[in-house]
């Protein structure tokens, strides 16, 4: 049971590491059902060498494990959370989450900022605000309350309330930096997850080189911002087949 | 028909790849056969893994596709703006562009700035004007009427524009960057705008990492810049077979 | 004889080359038997791919060959030191050893700086002190008599001085930097001591990155620092199978 | 003929290619037979995959063709200075020499610094000088009436009067910068002039990081200068075998 779920999240966990984003056993998958109300998760600590889709745990959105003879990953309770908050948007369902130890992204989650967009590589997968920003968030630092309480939990809680505050729309701002942290980013399928990793570390990496080159760089014009997100997203979308 | 130019293109977007200047399906190079007015380019965000030649999809000057069963990249009206513009040079015909993600490159963009000459690998690649500056030139950032207007056609223009303002010849420096966007770099055939796609993101990485140590460094200067251009592309041309 | 620890320690020194945490023949692992009182080492200056467990010498704790026909490496005398010193420990033996030339490593040893918990890749590695802080220390340059009196055997009694004077408990805190000259990193096994080299690298790239992107970057509050280290090793521990 | 010595010139450009230290045609290795007072060079501008070791022009110290049907690297000269020059130092033959583009040795380069000595990867490589130091030394920018002159003949001479002014002995510093060009490097093979390249590739990331931690850092102090060197090439070295 489950096969298709664990196979996905399988494949998914298996892109982290084709794409560099994690070392050893860093960083997790998971693949959301939200019809049956479970999602397949990598298990703790087990070297990606070793993973089989099998090996996927199957939890549901109280954190039972539903299937599955390995413990899950000990964010599990992270993605639980993200699932449940982020289902409640209506127009398109969030089915996968990724959370990579990426060096780039994970530099600007230690150096606890908000990535500006500075170009059409960050504006094509980043919804505008009607301020016309649209940063990638870093979340606060966690209070020592909520770390006693649940750490995993609430740094699905901590996201989430990120979110709120600055009213995104996590169907298409799909990218958050959990201060001190890292990278955490959800998508459609468990792939798009993982596609949203990989240009989150790339989007970080060209960000760092900015300000390196020029301190003073300046966001990329509200227009343009725009024009991307549409031209790719928007009802009028021309990008693809 | 046109096998032979949708497999020049074929070969220079698997190059893209190769040569690591851009992650998915970002990226696009086209061939151009100047005799009959059309060029061969990639189709919109197909995986490079899928790629074969028959999918080039062949487009003309006014941007009508003769031929091919995909949608051509999102770009493609730069590119014929730019064959357009660029071949009233006689000398020397353009049949080949080249668009990349490249990350140096993209920094550089981003952060707005012209990349100062500061060796022989850049003098080796870009025609020294005569003030003796032969900087890869960045272009504004484009007005919100233009975008309005005519995205892709109008980065286009905004290219043939920076050249002719600061009296470029496009036959000899082939290569631009689109403030906040990223790299077009162009030459006499596919492969060679490929080529100029992967040394201008080396320049760029040289030219940060120069900065970063020496943050007063000085542009090479102006007769070693004539003389690197001239022993590798000047009449008396001793470089090569 | 000793084919067992010969093996260990191959295996160990391959994965530094696989890694890619030092070139050519630099670096080198150790593989320790406390009830035997001997380790294996690489031979000095011999070329990751010419080496076989073999070519491993074993080497007793005051220095004396017990088997091999290769010179050991240049650094066994450090080895040596540290188990010694650090085998007082009671609570878990310390049974391999590495040090590389990798570069992020180097680099922070060259600054003389020891390396702040940013995050929590760090915090996940580094048993926390009393005070909250658990830098990875960066040694003092070794002085002059230091250096004409044993310089390997000295290197040994620099590192164990540091940990002294630091209040740190080498079973829990296995990363160090030799000021002006590169990390060493140690463990339960010999390919714990390189995992320990790896993760010692990405923080060090990781720790540069946030510094750059934000020079007042503060350091990882100390419950979360914590927080990590218990999930990860704590009593309660749940992170892994 | 020189079929020994066309071998040893192609698989030391081959191994410029292994190590990433030059992109397409870039770099060129020689290597010299001393009683023959010829050596054989990479031909200009043939692709690394076309190369074979038949390809290699054996040249003399006049800049004679003695053998080959393609024309030598448009750097010979320099070659040929340097064997020249540095062929009268009587304790040990220079036999062969490297140049590469290899991005941060360039980057040293342009930024026209010396680089310090801040580490033992560095002082294992480079004799040091009586007062301490042993910088990689960086050439001044070469003069307009030296460029007019010959080019190529005038680099060699920049880099012997570098080492003639600095009384540095080209047999055990073999490493020099030549100002907004790049590296060269030699050895007592070609093959050793080689890895001379990607250690100084090595030593110029890690110095660039050392400052980008730590802009006041200081160079390794003396004494640890002299013992590094004096370890591994000194009357009574002992690393290796």
């Amino acid at each position: 049971m489950y096969k298709y779920l664990k196979e996905e999240a399988y494949e998914a966990n298996m892109e982290i590491k084709r794409n560099n984003l994690a070392i050893y056993t860093w960083g997790n998958s998971s693949a959301f059902d939200p019809g049956k109300g479970v999602f397949a998760i990598k298990p703790s600590g087990v070297e990606y060498d070793l993973l089989k889709p099998q090996s996927m745990v199957i939890v549901d959105l109280d954190g039972n494990i539903i299937e599955g003879k390995l413990k899950p990953s000990s964010d599990t309770k992270t993605h639980q959370v993200l699932y449940r908050e982020f289902s409640q948007f209506a127009d398109k369902n969030i089915r996968g989450i990724t959370h990579t130890h990426s060096t780039y992204a994970v530099a600007w989650a230690q150096a606890a900022k908000s990535v500006p967009v500075f170009g059409t590589t960050h504006a094509d997968h980043c919804f505008p605000q009607e301020n016309g920003t649209n940063e990638i968030p870093c979340t606060d630092f966690m209070s020592e309350e909520a770390v006693k309480n649940n750490y995993e939990l609430e740094t699905g809680n901590l996201i989430a309330d990120t979110f709120k505050k600055s009213n995104l729309n996590p169907v298409f701002n799909n990218m958050v930096l959990v201060a001190g942290h890292g990278p955490f980013t959800w998508g459609g399928s468990a792939a798009e997850s993982v596609y949203n990793s990989a240009v989150l570390e790339e989007i970080c990496k060209m960000a760092f080189l900015t300000l390196a080159i020029n301190p003073a760089a300046n966001p990329l014009p509200e227009h343009i911002v725009k024009k991307h997100w549409e031209r790719k997203h928007g009802l009028n979308a021309y990008y693809g087949q």
